[in-house]
Parts: C-alpha cells; sequence; structure tokens
C-alpha cells in the first residue's frame, strides 16, 4: 500500500484530469445527485460510473476503478481489503455519500493512510423528524384510534378510554446525544416539551450538561423514551429487561437508531402486555419477516428502516458530497473525514 | 325573563353564598377538574353537581338548577331555550367548559343577557398538535409503512420506492388562520416549513398577512394542504372538486377542523386513486360506521374526532373556568365571553 502513503496536499499536478467515480446503486443515484447537483460535481473532474453490485469480479472492479482519484460509495460496494486496494492503485480519497462505513472500509484501509468522509450528516435531520412523529403519534394514540378505525372496531372501541398526552409539557427521555438526538432534543423544545438526556459522554459545558441524569432515573420519569445511541459494543443490550421493567405503565418507547441497544424480547413482551406502546424503525432481523411478531400488535407504529431515507437527506448528503470532494481537491481541511477511531465510537 | 336583565357587577350581595353549578359528563368530570382545580372552585362558591344526561326531565333540571348562580357546561347539557331558563331564575353566568355553543344557546337565551363564556381555546393546542402529528406521518409515508407491515407485506413492498420529505423544507398550505391554524404554523415554521396561507378575514398588520395566498394558488403549490377554519355557511363545501383537482399528484392533505369545510366525496375519489394521501379526524357521518369506506384505504390515517381531547386540554379548561368564574364573581371583565355576532363567524 505504499504508493497510497503520504497523500495530501499536492498529490494532484496542475493540468492534470481527476477522475471520480461515482458507485452507488442505480435507484438511488437520482436521489443523491440530480441534475444540478451532477453538474456541480462534473466542474470538478471526469465522472465515471457503475452500479456497486456489478463490481463482483476482480475484472469488472479493476476495471470501473482504473485511473480513479476520487470514489464515491454509498450501499453495496466491495469491501475495501488489499486485494481491492491493489485494483485501484491511483484512488486519493473515498467519499462515502451515505452512513454506515463498517463494512467498507478494512485494517488493511486504514493502513494506506487514505483520507476517508462520509456524509452521514444528512441523514440527522431525518432521522431525527421521523423520531419527532413516531413522537407525536404514541402521545396522541394515533396508531392505536388508526389501528382500531382502519381493523373495523367500533367509533367508541377505537376512541378508548385513557387520555391522549400532548408533547407540549412532556417528558422525553433521550437515550444518546448523538447528532440525530440533539436535533430531536432541539425540536422537542420547540414544541414545549421537557427533555432529560441520559450519555455519559456529555461533558461539563456542553449545552445539554444541564439535561443529563442516570439512565434508571431517565427510564423511571419520562413519557416518552427515544433511543438516539450509536450500536457499539458498549451500548449494546444497554436497554435490557431490568431497564425495560423500570419504565412505568404507558410509557412511550421510541427507536430510529440501533435495534442491538435494546432487548427487542423483553421490548416485545412489555408492548405484548399493553403496558408500553413503541414505534419502531430497527428490527434485529432485516427484512423483517412476513410473519413477525411484531406486526401483530395493535399498539406499535412500524417503517422498515427508512428514518434517514428521505428525499431531502439524499440531495442533501449529495451536495456534501460534493463540496467535500471541492475541498480534497483544492486541499483544504475536510470537514467530514473519519478516523478509525471516530469510527469505533460512532457504531 | 326580565329577571336576568342587567344582570352584571354589584349582582352578588357581599356575604350571600354563591352557588356553581357543575353538569359535566361523568366520565369527564376528573379530565376537566382534578382535585386542585376541584378545590380552586370550591374556593369560590358551594358547588353541586349533576350527570346532563339525567337531566331531560324538567322536574330534575328545576331541582338541580335550583337557586344556581353559575352553570358549567360541556356535553349533552339540555339546550337553553325558555322553558328551561325559566327553571333557573337565579343563574347569572354560563361558563362552558367545551367548545361548540350552537346547541346549547338559543334565541331566548341571547335575548336575556346573560353571559356565556367558552374554554375552547384550551382545545387549540390539542388540535393544532394532532395536525402537526398527520402532517409528519404524512411527509414520512410513516402511515404507509405501517399499514403495509401490519398487512403482511414484505419489507420491500412496504418500503415502496416514493420518496419521503421531510418537514424542513416543505410547503405548507393553511387554509384557515383561526386559533388553532396560528398555533399550527408557529409550530410548522419552528420546524423549518414554508407557510401560505389562505383566509380572506387576515388584515393588513396581521402578522401572518405576508404568508396570504388565493385558494386555488394555495391548493395547487403546497406539499401539505391542511384546514383549520370553521364550518360557516361560508365555509360549507368550500374546498371542493375543483379545489380537490387543483390539488397536485402527492399532495398529503389534513383535515382536523370540520368535515362540512370539505366535499368528501371528491376527498375519497382522490385518496382512493392513490394521488393524494389524507389524515382525517373528522368526518360527515360520526360515529364512523365500521364499514365506513375510509376504513378500507392504505393512504389514509384516521382517529375517531380526538384532536381536542387530549388530558392536557381537559386541564387546561378545567382551569380556564375556574379562572373565568372568579373573574365573573369579582365583576372583572371576562377574558372568554362570547356574543351572538362571536359565534356566527366561529362556526
Amino acid at each position: 500500500m505504499s504508493h497510497h502513503l503520504g497523500v495530501g496536499q499536492g498529490q494532484y499536478r496542475p493540468g492534470s484530469p481527476i477522475r471520480i467515480h461515482l458507485s452507488v446503486p442505480a435507484k438511488e443515484k437520482e436521489a443523491f445527485f440530480p441534475l444540478p447537483t451532477l453538474h456541480s460535481l462534473a466542474a470538478l473532474g471526469e465522472i465515471t460510473e457503475s452500479d456497486p453490485a456489478a463490481l463482483r469480479t476482480e475484472e469488472a472492479f479493476r476495471e470501473a476503478l482504473d485511473g480513479v482519484h476520487v470514489l464515491v460509495t454509498a450501499w453495496g460496494f466491495p469491501r475495501l481489503d488489499a486485494a481491492r486496494l491493489a485494483l485501484a492503485p491511483d484512488l486519493r480519497f473515498v467519499m462515502h455519500a451515505a452512513s454506515s462505513l463498517h463494512w467498507l472500509v478494512s485494517d488493511d484501509f486504514w493502513a494506506t493512510g487514505l483520507p476517508v468522509s462520509q456524509a452521514g450528516v444528512a441523514m440527522a435531520p431525518a432521522v431525527a423528524e421521523l423520531s419527532l412523529g413516531f413522537t407525536l403519534s404514541l402521545l396522541r394514540r394515533t396508531h392505536r384510534h388508526d389501528h382500531a378505525l382502519h381493523a373495523g372496531q367500533s367509533w367508541e372501541t377505537a376512541a378508548g378510554s385513557e387520555r391522549a398526552r400532548e408533547i407540549g409539557g412532556a417528558r422525553i427521555g433521550v437515550v444518546g446525544a448523538s447528532r440525530t438526538g440533539r436535533r430531536y432534543i432541539e425540536m422537542c423544545r420547540a414544541l414545549g416539551a421537557g427533555v432529560r438526556v441520559y450519555d455519559p459522554y456529555v461533558k461539563a459545558g456542553d449545552p445539554l450538561a444541564e439535561l443529563t441524569t442516570g439512565l434508571t432515573d431517565l427510564l423511571a420519569t419520562s413519557d416518552v423514551v427515544a433511543v438516539h445511541a450509536p450500536a457499539t459494543p458498549e451500548t449494546h443490550g444497554m436497554i435490557g429487561a431490568d431497564e425495560i421493567a423500570a419504565m412505568r405503565d404507558g410509557t412511550r418507547f421510541v427507536n430510529t437508531s440501533r435495534p442491538s441497544i435494546v432487548d427487542m424480547d423483553a421490548l416485545f413482551d412489555a408492548v405484548a402486555s399493553g403496558r408500553i406502546d413503541a414505534a419502531l424503525d430497527v428490527f434485529d432481523s432485516e427484512p423483517l419477516p412476513v410473519d413477525d411478531r411484531w406486526r401483530g400488535l395493535p399498539n406499535v407504529l412500524l417503517t422498515p428502516h427508512v428514518a434517514g431515507a428521505t428525499a431531502d437527506s439524499r440531495q442533501r448528503a449529495g451536495r456534501i458530497v460534493v463540496a467535500e470532494i471541492r475541498r480534497h481537491l483544492a486541499g483544504e481541511p475536510l470537514q467530514h473525514a473519519l478516523t478509525r477511531d471516530d469510527l469505533a465510537r460512532m457504531g
């Protein structure tokens, strides 16, 4: 990999053509790169393209990456191990348009010293908004009303006897002061909610520091618990059976983050008993089988892992890709570069 | 009714006992009057109570209203016509804890000159929040995802191919700058939406004046159309077949207001065709029959006329009732009094 070491300013000779390779799934290409964004990218270099699914063979990979300086990925690209990297000797920068990177970069990759950036920040508002929509639905019992009316239950049964709650004045407990968590908190507070946060990494001086509390206290005193933590070894199973038992009857539970943080069996039991309502975008088995247990519960709101996938977030990601590549080519500091340590912390 | 004329300051003799009669449906009483609120009310006078459903006979009515100065109503109270008013000769003030009053007050009532106040303002935040929750669900296609996953469709089918939209940057068209509409607008703007308003009664100098546009323009250029207009003869059928045709494909339609404003047949056709998605809390036939046509559509989100009925709004209304009765008894200006003209305009 020594040919990759020492990359940085001055790596591009003035006047020599820059080659940028776009390899995002065909159905996502226009979402990330509508024409104006594509034109901005084309102003930075010569664009070639491939469907990542077509790069499984070394031959196809070599041909696609031949002479490529900047690689743009999203999902389904082959893992960048030593064998693949050897087929892309001119590579100077990997710009990942989506969020999760673990599957893409390898020990071999980090050993090259190649810079890698990620446009995950584009997704935070989208995820936070879905979490907010979930929160409003659960507080208002909209999901229960809607399921009952669609199922042909009587108007009175569908109305039920329990009172809906408003977000203005509700106590929202946020697990994880991530980028997404912070945006969610901002929106909840703008709508009048009281917010508490559990995150052992929030430091003194952080604007959220005064909102922090212990996990058990948070769970036991919140009307809504929303998970916005990364999936790391440390957060694995953090919301276990004891933590779910700590939530009061009638607590609403929102997860648009990662399923591994939650003991999904314990959560299922609490939701199936009617003690807790839930809204879930993530599941421990995705795609969710057609006969999955969650699908039969009237007090759960379900979406198929779409929290980050809005038209708006894709367009933001495309614009971040172009801006970051421009910085790379100009030798300016990258704004979205990740180190191996960053990645371990982000999950 | 002449014994009621000329009521006002000085109508209560110092030292003589004030009698307050609470007649709200039994299942709503604690919602409006939790103990602290009830204690505040009891500090103002001697409270008697009845279930309004038990007042159908003149005898029961006479007995309940005997010596009553202040009457608190919500739903189901007998209409205050001349015959009933004659049975309540000491009545000085009617405080309505809920919103709609048309069914309660009569020509005879207005002729007495008795003051009447209404706590409808308590409901505005609740209705606006449900409308916001509807808006987020429709923009994010949450209702479609959820219905498909509950119906056992495959993960991929449930995900669909159309992109969700975020409220940040969405164009929201609001029909009616009512109290509820204004609160909805405030929340949408706090979340980054662009708002336009149709309301011919918004005057120059109103903070919303710069957002107003024509109805057809509003319908043709909005991602979400939300109805917050009163049901009056003027608004009846205002959103008709032509107006629904003016909305672009993919428009989201939200109604937490009144069904009479909308041609529900034309709306049904547009929703059934998949051209428009809708979230509805109100229907032209309530309670909605168990085999109603709306219940079968996967792209409609349904709730059983619960927009104003939160725990929070009931408690706010109870506190307004107490504060307004205190003002009445102290001879201070009422803050929530309605005239006959107000009522005609409010619908």
